[in-house]
């Protein structure tokens, strides 16, 4: 295994190697669709069109390279095929995307346009601005449900066995299900004054360690024929990794640089969103403090200033340091849990390595 | 095959048996998922509760029937399997219709609460009225969404052959992409000022006989292992069944009882639904009425009395009485595909008789 400094690099040439190769058959993939949706009409064509562009323009291709080497850990043919039907997974995420800008009400994703602006801008241009966000927002529901059948179509086409593919199916389901009852609890937690530590875990549980680790881990492994006892070491895995990502994504959130991200810096907390970083700063901070965070807390109109001054109080109550620790130490855990497995030796280096890189992304 | 009187009278009872067998399983299934939502938290099993009142509060059950029967055209061992394996369609259903009511607005759905209205009253019970409308329809794209993954689990865990466990899935993915192409098209139909036969036509074959008909009685017979040319003859039964259903759907929203379609006559027109019939009506009726039903056309304002004189239009310009020939004819047309095929002789009286009351139903 390499020290961190290697990792870097390596780490950084392994993803933009498999962006790359994920990214050729998204192209493809999407090219076969627009087709598909000419047959019907031009207009189901443009939705094709602009998913394609939505789908293609950034990402890290993270969950479907953890599909990849969910199946590498245990198998090392039919290489291609397993990457063919990786993409399923990044289907799947753009599918969450969409709705979750819908149901948060964001303009931007990774620096461009969210789905349903950019169909509210299709209807301006082709039938006028009246009830135009309607319009974007009615398109938008459809296409991530689109989506959602294109990314089990993926799937279900695979060249595996069909009884690896119907557990493949049954995991995927297992994360559907999973992201719509962290969902849930994100809408009423929004509403909730409470704050509470294990809601907030139940909820990274849900969304992020399902969907982002655990869910492609074991859909990659179960199309390799994985038995129990496989997808209990990779859950052991992906689950500290999970939170740790989401951890580093709430760090990001409140400290990263905007042109990195994609997102506007402090959109967590004007969309009120409950984080540990934010739950440990309220235990440490002053009175005045306090109210001044839950006061922020779901205030879209927050400035900038104001968010440096939140800023300011996670940094003092040692919540940053804190939080970067608890990420460094759950990447550990996330480490050791494979590297004494039975999973092939490239598989599990890999997976190490992509642990720190999630530990230390700046995006 | 019986005379057109017997039929009512034995489809009917037919209806009801097997209404009640599906029913009985969607209440286990839901009471199931209710303990799976509680372990979870109270809110998510709050959603799920408020799901199953929504799926097992009406509905005629014709998809799963339909899914029965595609697969009793060919076997006849393991039926209570298939009766299991059918409730994935109205799950389907159910999360069709709830998308649905949230992008046409639509405030009631079987003559109750539409499900975003349930969750918004949920909200302001809870959490009181800030934003109440937004938590609802987030909640109800979230509850959606979950009816999908129960739908696909359903099919998954059914207890037929992988290989065609998969193949039903592929022909469920079929019809949920069909539903999305059909839904953009109305989306974008509804703002356009053109109004062609086969824009028209397009809609319904992707929207009702894919997933009314022909998609529940392919997904049938593919879990009993149909090969190509069965399903060529379903669609040959399934395709003038669907635009028949579709077009007696349209007769009964302007000539339909509100107490037995459960839902407001005439919102089809308040929409702008364009149909074959209003197309019909406006071929033919004076310049003067031409122009009323065009101003009519999605006017979500509009009284029952305007709504009286367009059916009069309707009625008087023969647009009525040509639907309804229309309909009796691709009966017709969809019973004698089968009646000659090798299909098992009570699936194909079936199929008969549940098409001659597709085409008088009056809900």
């Amino acid at each position: 295994m390499n020290t961190p400094a290697d990792i870097t690099i390596t780490i950084t040439d392994m993803l933009a190697k498999y962006q790359k190769q994920i990214n050729g058959r998204l192209e493809i993939f999407f090219d076969e669709k627009i087709e598909e949706a000419l047959r019907i009409s031009s207009y189901t064509q443009e939705v094709v069109l602009n998913i394609k562009e939505y789908t293609l323009r950034g990402g890290k291709r993270l969950r479907p390279i953890f599909c990849i080497y969910g199946y590498k850990c245990l198998a090392d043919t039919d290489i291609e095929a397993i990457i063919d039907a990786s993409i399923s997974l990044e289907l799947m995420q753009s599918y969450f995307l969409i709705h979750d800008d819908i149901m948060d009400e964001d303009n931007l994703r990774r620096g461009e346009l969210a789905f349903h602006i950019i169909c509210k801008d299709l209807c301006e241009r082709q039938f006028g601005k009246n009830k135009s966000p309607k319009f974007g927002v009615n398109m938008a529901i459809v296409a991530g449900d689109l989506l959602e059948a294109y990314a089990k179509e993926v799937l279900i086409k695979s060249e595996f066995k069909p009884e690896n593919v119907n557990k493949a199916l049954a995991a995927y389901t297992g994360i559907t299900k999973k992201v719509g009852f962290g969902q849930i609890l994100d809408i009423t937690n929004e509403r909730r004054a409470s704050f509470n530590e294990d809601e907030i875990l139940t909820v990274h549980r849900l969304k992020t360690a399902s969907y982002t680790t655990e869910g492609p881990l074991h859909i990659g492994a179960l199309l390799s024929g994985a038995k129990e006892a496989d997808l209990q070491i990779l859950s052991n895995y992906a689950s500290p990794l999970g939170l740790a990502f989401q951890i580093q994504d709430d760090i990001l959130g409140l400290f990263g640089v905007e042109g990195k991200t994609g997102k506007p810096t402090g959109s967590d907390i004007r969309e009120g969103k409950k984080s540990l970083l934010i739950l440990h700063a309220l235990k440490r901070c002053a009175d005045d403090e306090k109210e001044l965070i839950l006061k922020a807390l779901g205030n879209e109109r927050l400035t900038a200033d104001e968010i440096d001054v939140i800023r300011a109080i996670v940094r003092e109550t040692g919540s940053l340091e804190y939080s970067e620790n608890l990420v460094a130490g759950l990447i550990d855990e996330a480490v050791n849990a494979i590297k004494d497995s039975h999973f092939r030796t490239d598989a599990k280096e890999f997976l190490a390595d992509i642990a720190y890189f999630i530990g230390s992304r700046e995006y």
